[in-house]
């Protein structure tokens, strides 16, 4: 019975947009329905910034498949500006808003999807409400800064927050030609990547001419109907706009109130196939937990490539092959101005330890290519490990010259479980336009191999 | 008794000085003698090209350390322009030739590391001996094909053999302003990168103005003295100089001589440990043969990081800490132009099968990084699998932009022993200025692993 009734998909982004297009090739008979609160479908979020900047011309470009092409090509019944406002789990009921008619109707499903996302965090500072301040979170957000940005007399910028928007924000906004002003509360800029990895950061932005004021609380937005300034631990900084960028949180206010189980991280607990407390109701994306192959623990990695994975996964098991969504490690990369920002897998001793390990960390300096050969750069490896079992626990990775690509290496080592020294005796590829003899994670492992 | 005689390495290039310096820095009391009979030790033969082409300034560039370095910063007893023409295994003996002197003198060992390296092939090609017809092997054929193309009135180059150096010479000689004719015998340029990769250059270094004519054997040199011209498939080429780059063979002339066990692959066999069939008398390097970690079988893939990696386990072993040489899984890349050109692991089908596998290749071609920002270039990756246990085998990649280090990712999972679905799995970096959500890597192995 359940297979005759549609399969439902809450949110029409990634994991939403991957399942809905995965169960309808695999199964074209069965209905599949997609519940999108907003205009915009299946859009690269990641990409906004480089709108921002110049570097892509229009939003539009940052829609991979347009809502048409879902509802022609791929026969999806995609409906935008449809709210999902109850989910009722034991009725296998979602409640629906249709915000242009302004009326509400009951839908039935035979499995739903949750991919409801994530939101911009708008801390309760005074003057979030005012002119001129934003987050960056949905491709309007883009626009509206694109627009201010643009205005006579926006001539500077404070960004509320040094983490991946932060930085990237900050590029765009200098590109633009303004003066930007970043404000960090905590001692390091990019918090996910290690102290290590963020002072390299914090040099290259102020080279750059961000000023960084870390460790500095924002207080207040000051203005008047327009901000006009920024108010922080006691000093007051003219700006002609705000952007806040202090992280995202989960949206699963729907799902609790329905009884599915939040987890510890407070995103939507799931199982090894995406599934929550309820048999047929599913949640994948930004708005779900996954599971950390090295701490073995649930975590909330809101990022593109789990959302197209785990939603992917969702709409293959809805279709009749129960699919793993798959376990992640963590890896993350961030373009701040020149340099190319890595991680993957645990780069801080606290979390190593809360995992049970008993981390012991190395950092080297080697080059990105062969020292004679145009075009090295240094990059800046830092390897942890677990003395004890000697296994690899994560890695960070800077340099202006192919970091990003480098730290896949240690992610599927990771995979692996691999030991240092395994990684030690990794057959890695040399070329002198490409690398040393012995590439900079090798030279890394070496030296924390030699430690253990 | 064995450790108070001497550990005694015959050839001072990557293998040899690696051995060297490690075994001095485990055991400074033990003395090293090295015998190199040229004049160079410890040089990047991989970056010749790049001072032929005029990007590297000087030949000493390409020399990590100096013989002066290793003699008195690292205490080894190197002799440059010393020759061992003989092996006496059963006496622990080698017998050395002074160059310089004149002499030959009688050296004890309490270990020995053959580190002979290889020598390019010369083909018996009528001719070969003109004036004008090179190899690059050595430093000084870099200096002499250097001064060469630097003459009035050499306007044009044949290379023979479309192999490593006849395509990163091909790039080298067209930015030096020459004409240049490639000659492969084979249906395609770069053999061990397999057809599907070979293609994609084939269609660069053309548009890059290399006349390429491939299936042709040249049948001579022609000219009176110094080199005119080529005569292949009965086919005239005038040509002002020539080199020839048909590959490499090991030096095992006085091993062999000396009753220590060739493989079959015409390279030293050894064990784990570097060890040929005498206890005390290891090989190393180009000369010596390897394991294949995919294969399991032995190989002998003549390349720099094995060389260093091996030499270096050699040093550590003498010096009383037995350490593994590692495996090999075949990684190589090479730049050709704009190119970069990557491989790992078992990419032909007939090798696979002659290992025991029973192969299925995918190939596709995505971006190398999300398709709206700027430098996104089409990456071409190809992945080979068993198709029984789902295993990977080998892949090869190809793009203008990030191929060279995306191949570490496979040479991983390839060590890891991974089946395709676990590398689709795996959480790989995204950011738009470096990947597609979905990296091609992973998106190759979401395309094989559907058809497995």
């Amino acid at each position: 019975m359940e297979d005759t009734e549609p399969f439902v998909v809450i949110g029409g982004d990634a994991a939403g947009m991957s399942a809905a297009s995965k169960s309808k090739r695999e199964e074209p008979e069965r209905e599949v329905i997609v519940f999108e609160k907003g205009d915009w479908v299946s859009y690269a979020a990641c990409g906004m910034p480089y709108y921002i900047k110049g570097e892509v011309e229009s939003l539009d470009d940052l829609v991979s498949i347009t809502a048409e092409e879902f509802r022609e090509e791929r026969d999806i019944d995609l409906r935008t500006r449809h709210e999902v406002i109850e989910i009722r789990p034991e009725e296998n009921q979602v409640v629906v808003e249709d915000r242009d008619a302004g009326d509400t109707f009951e839908q039935t499903y035979g499995d739903l999807l949750i991919a409801t996302g994530a939101t911009a965090v708008e801390p309760p500072i005074d003057g979030i409400g005012l002119n001129g301040v934003f987050t960056l979170h949905s491709m309007d957000d883009a626009d509206e800064i694109d627009d201010y940005v643009s205005r006579d007399g926006v001539e500077s910028f404070g960004i509320v927050g040094g983490g991946y928007v932060g930085m990237e924000m900050s590029e765009a906004l200098r590109s633009r030609g303004l003066d930007v002003d970043v404000f960090e509360a905590l001692p390091h800029v990019l918090q996910p990547f290690g102290e290590d990895a963020a002072e390299v950061v914090e040099d290259h932005v102020r080279e750059k001419g961000v000023d960084l004021h870390l460790e500095t609380s924002v207080e207040r937005m000051t203005g008047d109907g327009s901000v006009t300034g920024i108010e922080a631990d006691s000093e007051e900084y003219e700006l002609d706009g705000v952007l806040v960028g202090v992280g995202v949180k989960p949206n699963v206010g729907i799902a609790d109130e329905a009884g599915i189980e939040i987890g510890e991280t407070g995103a939507i607990a799931t199982d090894e196939y995406g599934r929550t407390n309820y048999e047929n109701v599913y949640a994948a994306g930004d708005c779900a937990e996954a599971t950390n192959s090295v701490t073995r623990d649930t975590d909330h990695v809101p990022l593109a490539l789990t959302a197209n994975r785990h939603g992917r996964a969702v709409g293959q098991t809805v279709a009749g092959s129960p699919t793993e969504v798959g376990e992640i490690v963590g890896t993350a990369v961030v373009k701040v101005f020149d340099l190319e920002v890595a991680r993957t897998g645990i780069v801080d001793h606290e979390t190593a330890e809360d995992a049970g390990f008993d981390p012991v960390s190395r950092t080297i300096t080697a080059e990105s290519r062969a020292g004679y050969y145009p075009g090295a750069e240094p990059i800046r490896v830092r390897l942890t490990a677990d003395s004890e079992t000697e296994r690899l626990l994560g890695a960070t990775m800077v340099s202006e010259d192919t970091a990003a690509k480098r730290i896949d290496t240690v992610a599927t080592a990771l995979h692996a479980g691999m030991t240092v020294s395994e990684v030690e005796s990794l057959d890695l590829s040399y070329a002198p336009p490409f690398s040393p003899v012995w590439d900079a994670t090798l030279t890394a492992a070496k030296v924390l191999s030699s430690t253990l």
